[in-house]
């Protein structure tokens, strides 16, 4: 372990003992100073943010990856309305979730308090930094930042401006750390920094979830692919399938919540087919169908097996038709990515049926993959969308980010 | 990976999506068909123990691990008991946790669901075999068993018998699965089946948990070590002092929740250690004090840096001497492996400090560390007491081999 990791880790969780004891007020204080003086140090913010998009250029980097890099006074303005958003949450911190008297009359509650140090690790995007710090900072944990070599200069100056408001509100700035070095190892050293991390959460694309899988050997929450469906069942309604599934598709392709694949009944795949190519038109979606879907469609391409298993993140759709809603389920759960998956049906056996045996993170009838989000399930912010089963599942919001320990009260009791 | 452990991976993983769908009155049945078929077999389950117990004497185990490892008719009729307590639990699957509707009108459901495929790495009590396999069965989920060599041939016999009634019932014998070669290669193999493992749980002693943290690359919870402290606090009632510490120390020394350091306030060392020696006499507890502590107790010996942070499990009992709760607190969050402490104290101001800043899954007031257990909390048969803060943190009882997922009714909704 690098003598740069370790200090981190070691900071952090010092600074964790303060932080988990923190008044709720404090925090909030802290918070909506943050906003301010991220609003109030626009132009060093824009300077720095000129530096990473500068060399991103030099780089060739796509207009992509240069539009989710760049900030403006707009965007680092929605970044200081984040952190108010997070200030105006309820403190997790504290409730006790439940609490009951036992046979030998001692009192248990079980009482959310901080996880203690998490790791972050993100790509490009510097309204992570702001995002992830006032979540963790809001929940009682101290957090370490590892983002991406593009944003280096956006994300470094983001962090000293929370650095300073903490210091200025007489707080440990180590309550917020960043990783200075954005080499590989660094990533790596974090990913086993077991001594202080007690979660780490990475962000990004499957690549980088995929790397924290196969080395971490810290506590993970995997957030974020979503390969997902939406299965149009023989009793649907046309109408509302069609509107579900343009939504899903087009309405935000590149996020983890739209949808990959239709899976439709091959009874009202002739009528559905030709409407939905239609209405994807004037989107320019490219479609890849299954051979039974090609008969329908104009413009298609075959589909291939690894289109299937595919986040395409695009205005791509892949289509498979089924004979049965067995079938259909067997696909989805085949090839998904436990995230976020519909049917649109009609029938209240095949809605059930549907619910009970697709595996994922959030199943739903009738309606868009897209509100698979914390705000719209009111949550308010999210630190990510979690696809594994342990701890927590779907949308994390600030809840997500706790942990509970067992409170007892007892008037002397010893164990027979 | 061998194909041992892929064929086993495989199996248990389709054997899920059977058991995912159980109603609970079959797995009722199943549960107290297996406890039947136990007793009815009593004759060959000895036999094979005679087994191991034939081949430890070779090889000269301990009296203690001797005792572990022997199965008697008793026993194996507490273990049929404890299938039928499983049976007669509440079913945590299907359970809606809350269900709210959202501003879109969407009626959100947070639904327990199993987790998949447990592993499960234990040492050498064959009731492990049983215990654990009866906890997932009921819970939903398939369960790979990987036992210590010691008790190969009692782990086998119990598990075939479990299978067998499986079988006679319709369902997948590979819902309870077992790892016939018991080499540290299987075991490494375990801890890094990601295709089809969703979590793995080691029972057993602090080598066996650090090797699996070391190792493992599925998800963990970890279990059981409990370097646990009792606070004698200046304004504790020396007798329930007394008492509870007398009862965390020998009601049963070999268990995780026993006391293994006593703390203590200055202002009554001089009474309370004297008393304390007296009460541990006729229990030949062995007392390992630092300097100050030397000076009230007859024979005691110097405490080193090493027993600060050992679990003894057994009567050995350190003892350290504080100037302040602050003191207290810190020693205890320095040495402790979070799992069950304890403050005596009728100071409301204490007690309330204490429950807030020490970091444990338990935390007491005015009681034995021997509380720590899922029948004392009202959950049941637990699969372990787990000391991380991920998922679940405490005794885990049915609820805590469990995920959720978020069904959705909509009508129609679409993303603005």
């Amino acid at each position: 372990m690098s003598d740069l990791l370790n200090r981190l880790g070691q900071q952090s969780k010092l600074a964790a003992q303060q932080l988990c004891l923190l008044e709720t007020a404090k925090k909030n204080d802290c918070l909506l100073q943050m906003a301010l003086d991220l609003e109030n140090n626009l132009s060093e913010i824009l300077a720095n943010n000129q530096l990473d998009l500068i060399q991103a250029q030099k780089n060739k980097l796509s207009d992509t990856m240069l539009d989710r890099l760049r900030l403006t006074a707009e965007r680092i303005s929605e970044m200081a309305e984040s952190i108010r958003q997070v200030a105006a949450l309820p403190d997790p911190i504290g409730v006790v979730e439940k609490m009951w008297r036992t046979e030998d009359q001692l009192m248990i509650g079980q009482q959310r308090v901080p996880l203690g140090v998490i790791g972050i690790i993100f790509e490009a995007r510097p309204n992570v930094t702001t995002d992830a710090a006032s979540l963790c900072f809001k929940s009682g944990n101290t957090v370490i930042l590892r983002g991406g070599k593009e944003a280096f200069h956006s994300n470094q100056v983001l962090v000293q401006l929370m650095q300073q408001t903490l210091q200025k509100q007489q707080l440990n700035p180590a309550m917020i750390q960043f990783v200075t070095d954005t080499s590989h190892e660094t990533a790596q050293e974090l990913m086993q920094l077991n001594d202080y991390l007690d979660v780490l959460i990475p962000r990004g694309g499957a690549g980088l979830i995929q790397r924290v899988k196969n080395n971490a050997t810290v506590p993970v929450i995997e957030t974020g692919t979503g390969n997902n469906h939406i299965y149009v069942d023989a009793a649907a309604s046309l109408d509302m399938a069609l509107n579900i599934v343009v939504n899903a598709k087009v309405q935000r392709p590149s996020v983890c919540n739209a949808v990959e694949t239709l899976v439709i009944h091959k009874e009202i795949a002739s009528d559905f087919l030709p409407r939905l190519e239609k209405a994807l038109l004037p989107h320019q979606v490219a479609l890849r169908g299954d051979i039974e879907a090609l008969t329908y469609l104009d413009q298609a391409n075959l589909a291939t097996e690894t289109d299937w298993a595919t986040e395409f993140l695009d205005y791509i759709l892949a289509i498979k038709v089924v004979s049965s809603l067995d079938e259909a389920i067997e696909h989805i759960n085949q090839y998904n990515t436990k995230h976020s998956e519909t049917i649109v049906t009609d029938s209240y056996s095949s809605g059930q049926k549907f619910l009970n045996e697709i595996d994922a993170a959030v199943v739903y009838i009738n309606a868009s993959t897209r509100f698979t989000d914390g705000f719209k399930f009111g949550f308010g912010a999210e630190i990510g969308i979690s696809t594994q089963k342990l701890h927590a599942r779907g949308p994390m919001g600030l809840e997500h980010l706790t942990a509970t320990k067992y409170i007892i009260y007892g008037n002397g009791q010893i164990r027979e």
